[in-house]
C-alpha cells in the first residue's frame, strides 16, 4: 500500500493529462497504450471485450471509476480505459467482483484524506475479485484464485492490477460480496482491539457507530474474548440488530448523552474506546477511560457533514481536536492510541498476521462480514449516501455486475429526482445563508430531518418496486 | 494506596502540629498517645522497646525517617516516635526489614511529587518486613507472615500499618533485601510492558537507565517473550553488567546519541520504548517508534538536576514537555500512554494480577531483583545521592537493622566532609551566578564532572576500608 504499489492501471486512465501526485518512488516505464476518449456512466455499458483485432493489451476496455474533482457525490464518475495494466514484477490481475465502501472513501472525495492521489484517481481500499494473469516472481498466487485486496488506492474498477502481498485467499463458503467487505473493517478492528487494545477478558469497550462496518467487526472480534461488555452507539432503530450481534448495551447518541449512560453501568470507565469521530468526543473519550484505558482514535467523522467540504465542521474538529500532555497521561494512567490501516504502508508482515487471524475466526464461525447493500457502479453515488448519512447497518458494497438495461432507467429517474433535491437543497442553503446565524441553522437542519426520512420513505417504496421487478 | 489508605501511624508523627494535606477521605479518630519530643537522628538509637510501666500502646516507640520540608538530602531525617500505631478494619502492622528507594522519593524530597502529603511525612512506597498484629476482618495474613508491602507513602520506618490487600507473601527463598526491591520496580516494568505495550515475540524495545531498578526488570522481563531485541542505555562501566543482563545493545548516552544508535540496528524503529525522562527525550522517543509502535513514558527524571528543585530543569521539561495531536497519532499509527504506580490508586486487582505473575516469574527463577547497595535508616542522604547520580546498579534499599556505633562514628566523619562539599558547592554556584549565562554553565558543569569523579573515588575508597573492618 505504498506510493510504489500504486496499481499500474492508474498511468492509462482517461483524463490523465492533468498530472496526478508525483508518486513516493519512481514509476515503471508507462505503458504504450493510447487513451480512450473520456467515458461516460452510458459508455461504461459497452462489454469490456472488444472485437477489435488489435493486441489484446490494446483493445482490452474495463470500466472504472474515477474520482474527477472533490465535491459532492457525482464527482465519482463511471468512466470507460482503454489498454490491459502491465503487471509488474510480484503483482497479479485482479477480475474485481465486489468493492467495499469506507469512511476514508467519502473523506477523500472531499478532498480530506492524503492518502489518494489528486484527482482523477481511481479510489477503493478493498476488493474481491479472481486472480486473472500473474506477473514474474509471482509464487503463491495462480490464475483463478479467488482472492480479497487490500490497497491505498485504486480498486473500484473492473480489473486491477496489485502486488500479490496485497491480496488473500478466500476461504470456502465466503461470498464475494464478505470478501470485499472483510479486508478494511476486520483489520482495524483487529489491530485496534488486540494491538493497541491488548483486550482481555472481562474488560469493557464502547464502539461507536456500532451498525457500521467497524462497529460490526469490533463488536463480532470483542465477543471472541471471555466476558467482555460492549458499550455500542446508534440510532435507536438499529439496535436490535446490534444487541443480537453482540452488543451488550446499545446507546441511541442522537437522544442520550453516552457518557452518562456508560457511567450509570461502569461507574469507573471503561477499558477500551474506539473513537471514529474526533473532535470533542475524543476528549470525552479520555476522561471516560478507566486507569490503564485504552483510547483509540482512527477517524474524524466530525469532519463530515454534508456532501461537500463542510469548512465550519473541519475547523471545528480542528478546534476540538484532542492533543494531550504527557504528564497527563502519567497521571491518569492512560493511553491514547491512534489507528489507520491507510497510513499503515508497507506494513505487510503485520497485516497478514492480522488477516489470517481473522481468517482462522471466520472458518470457525466466530466472525462473518455483515452486508447492508449492494449497488452496481453506477451507484456508487446513492452507495456513498447512504453510508455518509448513516442509514446502513454492516458493509456497503459496490458490484461490477453489469446492471440490467431495466434499472439503469429507472436510475435515470432517481437522477433527476436527484437534481431536483439538489436544487431544493441549493435553495434550503441560500436559504440558510440569508439567516447567516449558525445556531439556527442546526435548529433547522433538526426540523428537516423528519422531512428527509419521508423522502427516504419514498426511496424505500421505490426500492421494493425494483426487488418486486 | 489511595488517601484512605495512608497508613495510621502517620498521625502520631512528632512535629505533627503542622497539618499534613487534608487526606480525600475522613480519618479514623486519631490514636489517643501523646507526641514525643522531636527525635534526632542520634537519639534515633534509643531502643525502641523502653521499661515503662504504660501500656504498650503508649510506651512504644519506632523509628521514622520523615520529610522536614523541601530541599536536598538533609531534609530526610530520622526520628523516633511514640505510640504503637491502631490498626483500622483490614489492616496489618508491618514489621519493617527493608524498604526501596525509587525515583519518586527523589521527587517528592525536591516538591515534585504530587502523591506525598506535605512535610512532615513519611516517604517510602515499598518495603518488606514481617507481620506482627492483624487487624479486624483480616482473614488472609497472620502474625509471622514475612510480606513486602506497596503503599502511597510512609513506609521508611521501623513498623507501618497498611492495609492486608497492600501486602504480598514473600515466596521461599527470597531475602528481605529482594522483597523490598521487587515491588514498585516489578510492577512497573511489568505493567508497561504487557498492558500497554502488549510485548510479543521479535519486538524490540529501548529500556532507559538499563542499570537502573525498572531498567533492570524491564529488561528481565522482556528476556522472558520469545526473542526480543532490548536497547539499553548506561554508562560505558555499567555495559558489562547490562549487557549479561539481558540488554542486546547497550547505548552509552553519555558519548553516543541513542537515536542514531539505535537507527544503525533497527532502522525501522522500535516497537516499544520505555520513557523515564520526559522533556525533549519523549519527542525523540515518539520519532523513533515503529508502526504500531506504543511509547511509554513513566516520568520526568530530566527535572531532576541536583539536590534541591531546580526551576531551569523543571521550566526546560515543561517547556520540552510532549504534547501530541490525535491526527499525527492517526498519521502515525503510533500509542502513547503515561504510567505511574503512585496513581494507580484503588486499582488493587490489577496490581495483584501483576504481583501474581511476576512472584511466578520469580519461582520460575526467570526474573530476579539486583540489590546495587543496602544502607541504614541513618544513611538515607548518602543512598538517595547514590540513586540521584547514577551510580547504582540495580536497586538502592535501605535496612532497619540498627546501625553499629562503629559505623556511626565514621558516617559523622563522612557528614563533616559533606559540610565541605557543601560549602564548595555553594562557592562553585555563586561563581556561577556570577556568570549568569545558562549554557556557559553546562560547560563549566562538565569540568566540574571529573572533580565529581574525583571525590567519589574518595568516597568509594572510604566504603573499602569500612568494608575491611
Amino acid at each position: 500500500m505504498s506510493g510504489e504499489d500504486a496499481p499500474a492501471q492508474q498511468q492509462n486512465a482517461v483524463d490523465q493529462k492533468q498530472e496526478t501526485k508525483p508518486a513516493e518512488e519512481p514509476k515503471a516505464e508507462p505503458p504504450k497504450t493510447e487513451s480512450a476518449p473520456a467515458g461516460t456512466a452510458e459508455a461504461a455499458a459497452t462489454p469490456a471485450a472488444t472485437t477489435d483485432k488489435a493486441p489484446e493489451e490494446e483493445t482490452f476496455t474495463y470500466r472504472a471509476l474515477v474520482l474527477t474533482g472533490y465535491g459532492g457525490y457525482d464527482k465519482v464518475k463511471l468512466q470507460v480505459k482503454k489498454g490491459k495494466p502491465a503487471l509488474k514484477a510480484g503483482e497479479v490481475l485482479v477480475r474485481v467482483k465486489a468493492c467495499g465502501l469506507n469512511f476514508a472513501d467519502l473523506m477523500a472525495r472531499q478532498g480530506l484524506y492524503d492518502r489518494l492521489p489528486s484527482p482523477p484517481v481511481t479510489p477503493g481500499m478493498e476488493c474481491s475479485g479472481v486472480v486473472e494473469a500473474v506477473g514474474d516472481e509471482v509464487t503463491d498466487r495462480k490464475v483463478g484464485d479467488k482472492v480479497m485486496v487490500l490497497n491505498r488506492y485504486g480498486l473500484w474498477q473492473d480489473v486491477a492490477a496489485v502486488p500479490a502481498s496485497h491480496t488473500f485467499l478466500i476461504p470456502d463458503g465466503m461470498t464475494f460480496e464478505e470478501a470485499a467487505a472483510l479486508p478494511v473493517n476486520y483489520i482495524t478492528a483487529y489491530m485496534m482491539l488486540f494491538d493497541f487494545g491488548n483486550l482481555r477478558p472481562n474488560q469493557s469497550v464502547l464502539v461507536h457507530s456500532a451498525a457500521g462496518g467497524v462497529g460490526i467487526a469490533a463488536t463480532q472480534l470483542c465477543k471472541t474474548v471471555k466476558d467482555v461488555t460492549v458499550f455500542g452507539t446508534a440510532s435507536a432503530s438499529k439496535h436490535e440488530t446490534i444487541s443480537s450481534g453482540g452488543v451488550t448495551h446499545p446507546i441511541d447518541y442522537r437522544t442520550k448523552d453516552y457518557v452518562e449512560e456508560v457511567r450509570k453501568i461502569s461507574p469507573k470507565g471503561l477499558d477500551i474506546i474506539l473513537d471514529p469521530l474526533g473532535g470533542s468526543d475524543t476528549h470525552k473519550a479520555y476522561n471516560l477511560l478507566k486507569p490503564m484505558g485504552k483510547l483509540i482514535t482512527y477517524g474524524a467523522a466530525n469532519m463530515l457533514a454534508g456532501q461537500k467540504k463542510n469548512l465550519l465542521a473541519v475547523a471545528k474538529n480542528w478546534y476540538h481536536q484532542f492533543s494531550i500532555h504527557t504528564l497527563s497521561l502519567i497521571q491518569g494512567n492512560k493511553s491514547v492510541c491512534g489507528f489507520h490501516l491507510g497510513y499503515l504502508d508497507g506494513e505487510t508482515e503485520l497485516i497478514t498476521q492480522a488477516m489470517n487471524t481473522i481468517l482462522d475466526l471466520y472458518k470457525q464461525g466466530k466472525v462473518k462480514p455483515c452486508i447492508d447493500s449492494t449497488w452496481h457502479l453506477e451507484q456508487v453515488g446513492e452507495a456513498m449516501r447512504k453510508m455518509q448519512e448513516r442509514n446502513n447497518i454492516g458493509k456497503v458494497i459496490l458490484t461490477t455486475e453489469p446492471m440490467p438495461e431495466e434499472e439503469k432507467k429507472e436510475e435515470t429517474k432517481k437522477e433527476d429526482k436527484k437534481e431536483d433535491k439538489k436544487k431544493d437543497d441549493k435553495k434550503k442553503e441560500d436559504k440558510k445563508k440569508d439567516d447567516g446565524k449558525k445556531e439556527e441553522k442546526k435548529e433547522e437542519k433538526k426540523k428537516e430531518e423528519p422531512k428527509k426520512e419521508e423522502k427516504k420513505e419514498e426511496e424505500k417504496k421505490e426500492e421494493a418496486k425494483k426487488e418486486e421487478k
